[in-house]
């Protein structure tokens, strides 16, 4: 109708301008000129406070800029392309720990240097992310390969043998089926096959229902909830670890799995996608006192151990964004673009920082900043950007298909 | 003056009443008796909501019940004997990891399989308090030489060669002196020679004096700062992990110094702890607006990076609770016991739970319990006890030798 209407283009447009803001940010703020690569501890206004270069933002800038570049007519600019290259650059120089290896760094010196190697495979999947993306964008088949590569080892780390990973295995640390690991997988898949024909999606089809069966494991209690970690064998895990809920961790596989549903047309997978991970999340997430999204829960009411457990985290309400956009542009169904309406009341009352640019990454749960970074280990040019894009890309696509 | 008496006797009777309390909480709760050792991750009521086994808090708690058993007479009951006995014999089967290895597990299930080995030095320093302070009860001779060549093994991971923790050295990782560490070692050497006469406190005397040059190097900026990380050299590091200020923990390094300052009659010690270690942290982790100590600051100002800096957590309160007692204690100046009390009204009127006893671990900047449990991975039977024990001791002391 014509209410609607209005509200979809009255959301494009601060989507736009919030876009364009958080880009502006970056390109000012951000960069290395010195060494390439990006800095993302920034302050408030920008002020670079610690000069450590973490590997998954690195990773996760360049496939942004890339994606912005390639895709979006007004990010085709220079300065973005030489930035991406030059965080690419940087990437394939330092993040490898040592040449002929394929395990990376969690975090590098400004220059560099390995500060610090986690003991899983994010890292690497972001490095993945950022070489396919900046392959697309400059027609390097090398680099095309690397990612190619990149993506048959974190196959063998899942899949076949993790010992490479350096994680010692110890009698009472039961092998864990952790959400993360397929949602990477199958956000890896859809990077590395998308418009590269059939072929390709073939040659990861059966890797592509794994992910997704490994991923609907985690609906746990008779369908009654997402569960963060569950065994191998798809059951529940004991203590914390098995009660643990990220609400915002299962609305991002939500749009993942609608994403796919869609490729496939499965309307079954399509159906579940909507009714487990982005409804119950939501239920169980969203903090109807005060609003916004809880960042941890634990399934029977315990209270979480994570101190940070109530604070409203700025990634899940993007989340939370892409999810409902995603499910109501594919269903039409109004109650979808209802819950969109309301987290995106509260995230654009909350996150933006109307002073100094950019969102606030981390509020308490009343909704106050609680910190004012407006970048920092975890927080860099990737989910605001992100969520940004793919709302405006979905609201040009309802708009310009709207009865 | 008659007015300090009062206060002072009924700071005391609160003080044995929540002791009292907590003891009785803990041993409701927390022991297995299937197993042996104790579950520490307590609800709201003292509800177990997960059965790992933390060996920091397992040590802990069989160092806290020994020492309460040992030196108090209304704790000299057998249940707390038994408690603690069983606790060590669950260590002494289970913490160290292989035999013959003196490298101890983080997490153990309740049954002692390993889950989780950390790359630091302090599960096996709670592993050595608690060894040292039962053989003292149990006059077991072989638990006490097993205190001590876990203290040789300590010595030589710290000062000689830490690549038996299995820490990877990386390029851009440079070697840090934590504060934690030599905090650490001081209190085990305390633990170590206290009764045992000159010979024991000769053996440590060198030890004693590298571990307060270590910790008085994080005094920087001029006097004006102490810093949580600083270089083998004593410089200031870069970025977030060099600015970095825990003030709850400079208060108690500046108990140790104190408590060591008394024993070696050295008064420009007793002067550099009240100055630099309690009333400077004091200063700057106060918060003014809402009370209590911070969690975390940046000495310039910027936003800590982790996402509970502002919180106000229990154990900050301990520690300061213990440091301004002791520092009134050795000095008598009133403006000392004004902290105390100062202290004391907000650790009193927020920390305890009316309803279910024992104290709330965790507060948001304004004072409101942000996690309801009574003990998890970090919170045991230790910082409260040892905190309402000291100062009961202190008040005996104050009271009993009063003008």
């Amino acid at each position: 109708g014509t209410m609607s209407v209005v509200k979809l283009e009255e959301w494009r447009q601060r989507i736009v301008k919030e876009l364009d803001d958080t880009v502006a940010f970056w390109l000012k703020y951000s960069h290395d000129t010195t060494h390439g690569g990006f800095f993302t501890c920034l302050g408030r206004d920008g002020t670079v406070y610690d000069e450590l270069k973490y590997v998954w933002l690195q990773g996760r800038q360049v496939w942004m800029y890339c994606r912005l570049y390639r895709t979006m007519e007004r990010f085709r600019r220079p300065e973005i392309l030489e930035a991406a290259k030059a965080g690419g650059a940087f990437l394939r120089r330092f993040a490898r720990v040592s040449s002929g290896q394929w395990k990376c760094a969690f975090c590098l010196t400004r220059d560099g240097k390995a500060v610090k190697i986690q003991r899983t495979v994010f890292s690497e999947c972001f490095y993945l992310l950022a070489m396919d993306e900046l392959s697309r964008v400059t027609a390097d088949e090398g680099m095309q390969l690397e990612a190619e590569q990149m993506m048959e080892q974190l196959i063998h780390w899942v899949r076949v043998d993790s010992s490479g990973l350096g994680r010692p295995q110890l009698p009472g640390d039961f092998p864990t089926n952790s959400m993360a690991v397929p949602m990477m997988l199958l956000c890896l898949v859809h990077q590395l096959s998308e418009g590269r024909g059939q072929e390709v999606a073939h040659k990861y089809s059966e890797l592509t229902g794994w992910c997704v069966q490994q991923i609907l494991q985690h609906v746990q209690r008779d369908g009654t909830a997402v569960l963060e970690n569950v065994s191998l064998q798809g059951g529940e895990l004991p203590g914390c670890l098995g009660r643990l809920q990220n609400p915002g961790h299962a609305l991002e596989a939500g749009w993942f799995l609608l994403q796919l549903s869609a490729q496939q047309q499965d309307s079954e997978l399509q159906r579940t996608a909507i009714n487990k991970f982005v409804e119950l999340p939501f239920q169980s997430g969203w903090d109807n006192g005060h609003g916004g999204l809880f960042y941890f829960l634990d399934v029977d009411g315990h209270c979480p151990t994570q101190l940070e457990w109530n604070m409203k985290l700025w990634w899940p309400h993007c989340e939370a964004l892409i999810a409902f956009l995603m499910a109501y542009s594919q269903t039409k169904k109004p109650e979808l673009l209802q819950r969109f309406s309301q987290v995106y009341e509260y995230t654009f009352n909350h996150f933006p920082d109307a002073d100094s640019g950019e969102w606030f990454g981390y509020l308490t749960q009343e909704g106050k900043p609680a910190l004012d970074l407006k970048g920092g280990p975890f927080k860099g040019f990737f989910h605001v950007p992100r969520c940004l894009y793919m709302c405006e890309l979905m609201l040009d696509d309802l708009l310009a298909n709207r009865d």
